[in-house]
């Protein structure tokens, strides 16, 4: 029995009671984050859908869900009857939510959304697309699920933290200076900095409001004399607030950044006449707020464009943290070997989940462990061939034989970030199983070896990865590489590698990417094979100036898995020079068994 | 001495008369031809520059001559005594022309030009950057070359031909209707078409105005009911003038269409309210005319997007010409191994330009050969290394020995245009030779037996062919393809395999675009090899529809320069497979004593 049809139904008498048409919720936050808390779930709240993608559009008589590919089996499960209609995101025929609204507003037609929830570009692009001078429609900033949703509880931050200097390596004053120094900076009065995670690594705080990432909600606002911080200020302790207070951060409580906006006096007392913002994380509530006011210039995050160059401090914490957690995913694969290479057939009672946590506990083990950096994918056969896969209890199953396990999988510690993927054979493999395996290594080596001139972007040296795949009609749906953030988001702009990139950022010194290429056989297996790589420089000459990678993450790659016969030579040293450099490092922290074995699976073919 | 002291002066006369500060004269035609023909060679009369690249710019009281590396030397050589002060264009610290306008204007100064020689986009981006609300700078269109020059002998039309259908291989009426169903053009109620390649690929008509290029000067205006033909109305003999009236093409003197643009009428007549431009070919007197009387809309030259995508009949009859240009060469390839395998040392009296005409010869020998499409560059040793070398009277050196000969030359046949560069190896090689020929040969597989998915662009593709020569810490500072007309300018757009290319334009099916990377050491030798590539479909799988390219050009690559340890599987066997190939194709068509030479030069390795 569908439990929210009264939810809906509730939700369409309040929008035709205030002459709304269509209603827009999608599942965010009001900083555009990529997993939002809880507390904006109100997707789930009004339809009982709970994936982690969706838009929910209600108009007076019906209502539609867009969501991805990962969640159509469970989006009909969960939405069963109910009256909202699963719209299927990227399959033909199916309309994006602009495309649906304009084919389907009327003249006159109202179309309202929370403006918190909806980032400026998507507003610029509804507004772009939807109104015309001819056709009197109209674009409304109403809150409308406060009255619907009356036991909602309020949202609290969970406590924010100091990164210390050991660990952040440059300190709040330098970075606010180079946002400060920036071309575009310059050229408004202040700067409103929305994003949660370019918040926290300008303060070097870190927070708890969002599993996984480190970050906290809040805004700072940085004007060419003052840095103001609006965050909840309960959450804040002495050493924080001494900390803040040290620093010359004002604090305001969060929500005051709507007052504050709203307020021609706040910006005449702090000389604010042009406000600069990045269309992507700024909500299009506070947007309308400033362009009532002042001038609003719009760039991409600057934060952004400085972090994504790691310091010196974070890169050598980030070797030490790939350290940690290549002992954790060896001592990982080593357990795998000794608990599958050694049974009766099918006699484990391993599943995906307990693997999962196993893994787990090998990463508790580790001085400085903060926590994943993203639920682990342990996705098992024909599991790993879904892209997006993270068991649950519904879905978990046993591990048997002869296929492959898929780990992504991550952790933060107080030196770092990572994010790693092994596809482990369980089992014998079959010869395809080998190919297919060596494919995917040779396209992750094929990137990881590359050597190119200064001002190459990712999209370009996507060709490297995907073209080993290519010569074979293979490929794979997914980008090869992102950025990686610094005990924040595993996912972090705006370097990544991917020939369907709409923007051609260049990969430079210091940026630390993902390399990971796949292949996925439906209802089979899935293998994808990740490092991290941190850009740095080689030979400069008459050309230009040279750049390579350095691999940063310490596992080997399953040597059963691999037909030497498909390597190259370069690639055959490649791959000898780097489990033996994995040996080196991972060894001294490994039991004599485990070395033992290390040895040999690191052993030059 | 230097002879145009005066005429310097004269044009400083006549801009100080008419109140001019600046005059800008660039070495164009009235259509940004890439070449244009004498006629409109102004620098060159008036300062004794020869090079094919240049901008004069003249203020009151001095001059200055932008041009590039290939002419810096002779740039210094002929304006010696001369007060106009050499700009070496793209040298640091040396100003774009309009930094120089820029930081050299004052308040009220006068930039003027004459309109014809400067397309839109040049003149948006001078008014862009020099005219500001406060500067009152004015830009003005005046030609005052007129005045100069009394004895400048009037243009001309060296007549025109028809390309007849089973060489167009489309009819004129089709590729109208093609124009006319573009999106663009539907948004507007005519287009004028400037480029001389895009007026000759739409009437399947050819010229002789422009040497290597086939084509006619003209504009072209499509409406919806009417295609007008501005032309040189002597120029066209009987039967041209029969087959302009069957295809109704209305005739329009040349001129004319200046008077046309500026008569209200015209409009009203014709029904047009919107007039659809390229900016890069239309020149900025047309857009001012057409400004003044309706709407512009611009969009990149609509025949160009589809004249890229070759016609079966265009591609069937390009592999024939290659399959003539391809015996030609080989003739050629063969006549240097005899010339130069079995003479004494130093003993031949060939030099670079003994040999281009050598090649000229065996292409002459070929039915159908129409002329070079460029003139040929025949490179002996380090003049190799100067990429757009071309020998002359006063640069030709003797054919020694133990160096490279390279030879980048191409024809135009009625059945096609072709470009290829060979670099051929004259004595005994050096394992640096060696080396680098490998490299360069690798460099040419590795992009040509791609295999890619549709929506690639040429600037991803690049990075295969980079790829290697990076691995190296080598590169060339050139492009890596170019698209080719057919029989016309044997460089044609939209496509090209750039990493530097601005554009992410695909490579798609029937584009014919050349493989040529190169390497070039100063003092040394050059070495390129050039291939001209068909995009072909490959399979159509889950993952999307592949393509991958087929070789058309059939001349063996120096066996004795490679080395075989650095060729990978795949390169041999590509190498091996093409070599056969060229051996099939081109045997049939030499004497007993050129096909044993082939044999055994294309033998397997």
């Amino acid at each position: 029995m569908y439990e929210y049809k009264d939810r809906v139904l509730e939700l369409q008498n309040i929008i035709s009671e205030k002459g709304i048409d269509y209603y827009v919720i999608p599942l965010s936050d009001y900083h555009n984050s990529e997993i939002p808390s809880d507390y904006y779930n109100v997707i789930r709240y009004v339809t009982g859908f709970s994936g982690s993608n969706a838009t929910l559009v209600v108009a007076r008589e019906e209502a539609f869900l867009w969501t991805d590919g990962r969640y159509f089996i469970q989006a009909e499960q969960e939405l069963e009857g109910s009256t909202v209609k699963l719209m299927k995101q990227g399959l033909k025929g199916v309309p994006t939510i602009v495309e649906f609204l304009d084919s389907n507003m009327k003249e006159e037609d109202v179309l309202a959304f929370d403006g918190r929830l909806i980032n400026v570009s998507t507003y610029k692009r509804y507004s772009e697309t939807l109104l015309s001078d001819t056709n009197n429609r109209h674009i409304y900033d109403v809150d409308i699920v406060g009255e619907l949703w009356p036991d909602r509880e309020e949202t609290k931050c969970q406590g924010i933290w100091i990164l210390e200097d050991k660990y952040a390596g440059e300190k709040v004053k330098t970075k606010v200076e180079k946002i400060r120094s920036n071309d575009n900076f310059k050229k408004a009065d202040a700067v409103i900095i929305s994003d949660l995670c370019d918040v926290a690594w300008t303060l070097n705080l870190r927070g708890n409001d969002i599993k996984n990432v480190n970050v906290f909600y809040s805004y700072l606002l940085i004007t060419k004399e003052k840095i103001i911080l609006y965050v909840d200020k309960n959450s804040l302790d002495d050493k924080v607030l001494n900390y803040l207070g040290y620093e010359n951060i004002l604090v305001r409580e969060y929500n005051q950044i709507y007052e504050d906006l709203s307020d021609k006096l706040f910006y005449n007392s702090n000389n604010i006449y042009k406000i600069l913002i990045d269309e992507e994380s700024t909500n299009t509530s506070i947007y309308s707020l400033i362009v009532e006011n002042v001038e609003v210039l719009s760039a991409r995050s600057i934060v952004s464009s400085i972090k994504c160059i790691k310091n010196d401090v974070e890169i050598s914490n980030t070797r030490n943290a790939h350290i940690k957690d290549g002992v954790a995913v060896t001592k990982f694969m080593y357990y795998l070997y000794k608990t599958f290479s050694k049974r009766d057939n099918n006699s484990s009672d391993e599943t995906e989940i307990s693997l999962a946590n196993k893994l787990h506990e090998f990463r508790l083990g580790q001085e400085g462990f903060l926590g994943e950096s993203f639920d682990t994918i342990s996705a098992w056969a024909e599991h790993g061939a879904i892209v997006h896969y993270e068991p649950t209890q519904k879905t978990d199953i046993a591990i048997t034989e002869d296929s492959f396990l898929l780990v992504d999988s991550g952790g933060h510690y107080l030196e770092g970030t990572t994010d790693i993927t092994r596809t482990f054979l369980i089992g014998k493999a079959s010869s395809k199983m080998v190919r297919d395996y060596t494919l995917v290594l040779k396209s992750n080596i094929s990137l990881a070896k590359a050597k190119f001139i200064k001002g190459t972007s990712g999209k370009s040296l996507d060709m490297l990865a995907r073209n080993v795949l290519w010569q074979e009609g293979l490929d794979f749906l997914h980008g090869t590489g992102h950025g990686v953030g610094h005990i924040l988001s595993v996912h972090e702009g705006p370097n990544n590698i991917s020939i369907r990139s709409p923007y051609d950022i260049p990969i430079v010194s210091k940026m630390i990417t993902t390399d990971e290429p796949g292949l996925y056989f439906e209802g089979e297996y899935g293998i994808r094979l990740e490092n991290e790589l941190l850009c740095i420089e080689d030979e400069s000459n008459e050309y230009g100036d040279f750049l390579k990678f350095e691999c940063l993450t310490l596992v080997p790659f399953d040597i059963n898995c691999i037909d030497v016969s498909m390597l190259n030579e370069d690639e055959r040293s490649y791959l000898n020079e780097y489990h033996a450099f994995v040996y080196d490092k991972i060894s001294p922290y490994l039991d004599e068994e485990e070395a033992i074995w290390l040895k040999e699976v690191t052993r030059e073919i």
